[in-house]
């Protein structure tokens, strides 16, 4: 990201500190483990690709975009087990990890529309696709901005992707 | 789908007709084929699949759910091609073709949101989000009722799956 206040970049700089924060409660809360959302990259190419994701739209007056979470499948399943309070080697049932990767991309989209809606604005968020399959990744919706932020958690990395208009 | 004419069911139906309708409207005049949509079906485990896949969520006060479209490379393909009027074994853009499977996706969606705009529905279509992935597939939002329809375009098949709350 560069340093020229265009609205365009304020836009993108209101809109992910208001995900990340979101992002770093929502695992807090409900994964019991601290997030540590890194500096944003622009997405380049097929990066990040990965075995689960979980994507929100964003539509409103001031926003236009979509946020995603993309997770391997190791990484998932241990957020999913922190989660549950799970073991190290419990199984996972799939329908439930996929209902908890949506989940968690609902909470964080959900969290970053309360917060800014105090800030007067307003957007609805859409239905959580989740998509699994092994190195699928998104692409760029035509004409956005797209942003890629590594997660730490624990000894763990996966990534937030935020598009824009 | 049973015969019970619950709200529910019925939105089901008003969402699927309009989609329908627009699907094949934006085919003919943007991809220069026939499609015809076949009987929806209720979606079962992670059928169908594909390597191309372009969603859009549709949120408001009458309908929550998603519209997605999922091809194989191969189909994907050959819709590009014919909409770019490009011969049969002209090489394929990968960036120009998921643009222009998001764009497929966000017309069927547009469409059907003017047209349901008249009956007095009004909803929000998010940005397309494009999925690239040998044998991604979506999973059903929590909750949802997601129905599949096998799309024919000349000899090939591809599907509409469309999720509703």
């Amino acid at each position: 990201m560069n340093n020229n206040s265009t609205p365009d970049n304020d836009k993108i700089k209101i809109l992910l500190a208001a995900f990340k924060a979101s992002l770093e409660q929502t695992f807090e809360t409900m994964v019991f483990m601290q997030a540590l959302c890194t500096e944003p990259q622009v997405k380049h190419d097929h990066f990040p690709s990965g075995a689960v994701s979980g994507t929100i739209g964003v539509t409103g007056e001031h926003f236009q975009g979509r946020l995603s979470l993309i997770f391997t499948q190791a990484i998932a399943e241990r957020a999913f087990r922190s989660m549950m309070m799970m073991g190290a080697e419990d199984p996972v049932n799939e329908s439930e990890l996929k209902d908890a990767i949506g989940e968690l991309a609902n909470m964080t989209a959900g969290g970053a529309k309360a917060q800014l809606q105090q800030q007067g604005y307003d957007f609805v968020i859409s239905l959580p696709t989740v998509v699994m399959g092994l190195n699928h990744h998104l692409e760029s919706p035509k004409g956005c901005e797209t942003l890629v932020l590594p997660v730490n958690i624990g000894n763990d990395v996966f990534h937030m992707e935020v598009a824009i208009v």
